[in-house]
């Protein structure tokens, strides 16, 4: 088995924009400060995120998920340091993987937020520079690069696309719902020379849950567990948004990645739209001419789970060469470190063709990722990485500080999250 | 096949409150008035409520689905007339129906509004003895009564739920998210004697898609077919609360209905609420003692569904005795008049026990309904039932008239709807 994981995250180390700045703004970069009590924070443009390390809580007792990491020191040196993180991957077996940023959020936002877009452009540039070429540019064969988009203009992004695809970069992450974080939504056409531009260039749209900045709260009171349970399927909404906005059908070369969303209920959902347009296209207006909604979505969405044997057993639903696989590193819903061994229940009884293609040939495929361009085809299995670190310690450790109190509702996290 | 519906909706008459209010309240009843135009709206308490017609649209082509009825004379007469109704039922083989309300909105939150909560209660009690004694009571063994809750008091709510319930009725719909109605959360001990009073009398609290007056509104721009594709799976949330909150394992005999809300994405949210139960109750606390979140779902929560091959094809996953059938008469979703015809197609292939159970026998029990104290087997059949209504008109009829605009975006229709 080789294992290529479409989601990941990295933990963005201090020395992140060394060197990768015009002079002229390297004192504008963030810079990660101590504060008293042996906590850190990110400061830039005259604000201050304390989500250094966000949710990475790999090799903690599980009793330790919900204490956010406030340092270096409560993390695997792997949540931020890319030989670490390697050693992480070989030691559960995982030869590729693309790692979603944290520091920025997901669709650059931070950056975004700076009023001389100028600067801004050079904050994104420089970190897709140390993204590309250093986080996956150190080991070649390992990583599929992801770049952040510059929202604040769609021909900017365009072009960041472009250049990012040059140096061989076909994803770019973006927001599951730019309408919520205050852009145009997905409806309409302001977006679309960004399309075109992934069009063109082969370049994957990857929506991550969470990146509308939007968190499931039902009510004040509710547990952290109904988020929990609820924030992958809001990706239902942003299918539901991709496939009814003109976008697909307008740039047919186009794919959109949902991003820890799982695969189980995409079934449903295809059925469900194909009943909403024959139910209600005479008033609501939708054309798919010869076609149906689900076997569009089919064609341009690529999907991937965790750990989904009900999405596995209802495959022939879903276009098999677009399902691919996530390990989520360090985050607290991944599997890490026994990735292969959970994964191996719910692929028992595939054929090896569609194991091949779930756990690594259809991201391969998409991503434009060839990691055997670089690495012998017998180094990469889940065997021969793992025997390569014989001993490197996974054991669960407790690293846990309780800093402040851990967020114990929905409506605390809420309270705490980010600006959008 | 024998058809019984655990979802259909009525509109409510004019005369709906005639002889039933004490005569003190008489004078402060809802009352429909015609508009300059020829619409009609319900006046109560100081507001006004054009709804009389809510998406009643069964009959009318799928090009007027989007035309909301603002008359009688737009609807079907069998929308709030109880013997067209029957003759409607008739010609589309269902036996047995429960019918949401309109006016007064799912959980009676029009009534609940009233400052004076005794004026409240009179409207409710008179309301509830309108829905058991006219509008079910009229064709005995035809309908599963349906009563409204007093949602400003559980104590109240509890009493009305003992006083229907020794008239018969066995459900009472209530709010899939009261936090967002502005009322105590799920998560609360406030319902409690609620649900002790509807664990007692066997009666099952029916939450419908749309009764926490939330609509799923990704972009102001976003098409209406965003909205109709997502918001069944609101339900989604609802359970997520349920299965987290201590009331379904402090009452263990209590059921909930989830109406609505279909059963295409069960499967994946009990392989999920047991992962997330398995990952993280470490940190969230949460214990089921012996037993797994799903289990707990699958003993205590009633399915149902319109149109769902794949949850039907996945019902191994699912209590089979909690699964049940609705029609959706007369709103836009329905599959009238041919609901035997589009069952048949995702039936075929399940035993004849199966068909039974989802069909009528799990309805039939879970709401304590027993239409054959009243008629005759052979006469409850599809088939029977149809022969008896030979040549009722069923066909498709333009009623819309174009009084104001239809919603051409989810935004729109937020804007039109009630307050919560």
């Amino acid at each position: 088995m080789i294992l290529v994981s479409v989601d990941d995250h990295v933990v963005e180390p201090p020395d992140l924009f060394e060197g990768l700045l015009p002079a002229k703004y390297a004192e504008l970069a963030p810079r990660l400060v101590r504060e008293d009590g042996g906590t850190y924070s990110w400061r830039y443009n005259g604000t201050e995120s304390r989500s250094v390390g966000l949710n990475a809580v790999a090799g903690r007792p599980r009793s330790e998920y919900g204490i956010e990491p406030a340092s270096f020191d409560d993390m695997r040196p792997g949540c931020f340091d890319i030989r670490e993180r390697v050693k992480d991957m070989n030691a559960n077996g995982v030869l590729g993987s693309m790692c979603f940023p944290s520091m920025p959020q997901f669709c650059g936002q931070l950056f975004a937020r700076t009023e001389d877009k100028d600067v801004a452009a050079a904050m994104v540039r420089a970190y897709n520079d140390w993204h590309v070429d250093v986080w996956c540019g150190t080991y070649p064969g390992r990583f599929i690069p992801l770049g952040l988009p510059m929202m604040w203009s769609p021909d900017a992004a365009a072009a960041e696309v472009r250049r990012l695809a040059a140096k061989g970069c076909h994803a770019v992450t973006f927001s599951e719902n730019p309408a919520a974080i205050g852009y145009p939504s997905l409806h309409s056409d302001h977006w679309d020379p960004l399309w075109k531009a992934c069009s063109d260039e082969g370049t994957v749209v990857c929506m991550h849950i969470g990146s509308s900045s939007q968190l499931v709260v039902t009510a004040a009171d509710a547990p952290m567990d109904v988020l929990i349970t609820c924030q992958p399927v809001t990706l239902l909404q942003c299918a539901a948004d991709l496939i009814w906005s003109p976008m697909l059908r307008k740039f047919p070369d186009l794919r959109v990645a949902l991003s820890e969303g799982g695969i189980g209920w995409i079934p449903y959902f295809l059925e469900r739209i194909d009943y909403v347009y024959d139910h209600h296209r005479e008033w609501t207006g939708q054309d798919f001419g010869d076609r149906m909604p689900s076997e569009v979505f089919n064609e341009h969405i690529i999907t991937c789970f965790i750990d989904d044997s009900v999405g596995v057993e209802n495959r022939r639903w879903l276009n098999m060469d677009n399902v691919t696989w996530e390990c989520d590193y360090p985050h607290s819903d991944s599997t890490w470190p026994t990735s292969p061994e959970i994964a191996a229940r719910y692929l028992e009884g595939l054929s090896d063709a569609e194991i091949d293609k779930i756990t690594h040939l259809n991201a391969m495929h998409h991503f434009r990722y060839d990691p055997f361009a670089d690495l012998k085809r017998d180094e990469c299995t889940v065997g021969a990485l793992r025997a390569s670190v014989a001993g490197h310690d996974v054991s669960i450790r407790a690293r846990g500080r309780r800093f402040g109190a851990s967020p114990t509702s929905a409506a605390d996290l809420a309270l705490t999250k980010r600006p959008a």
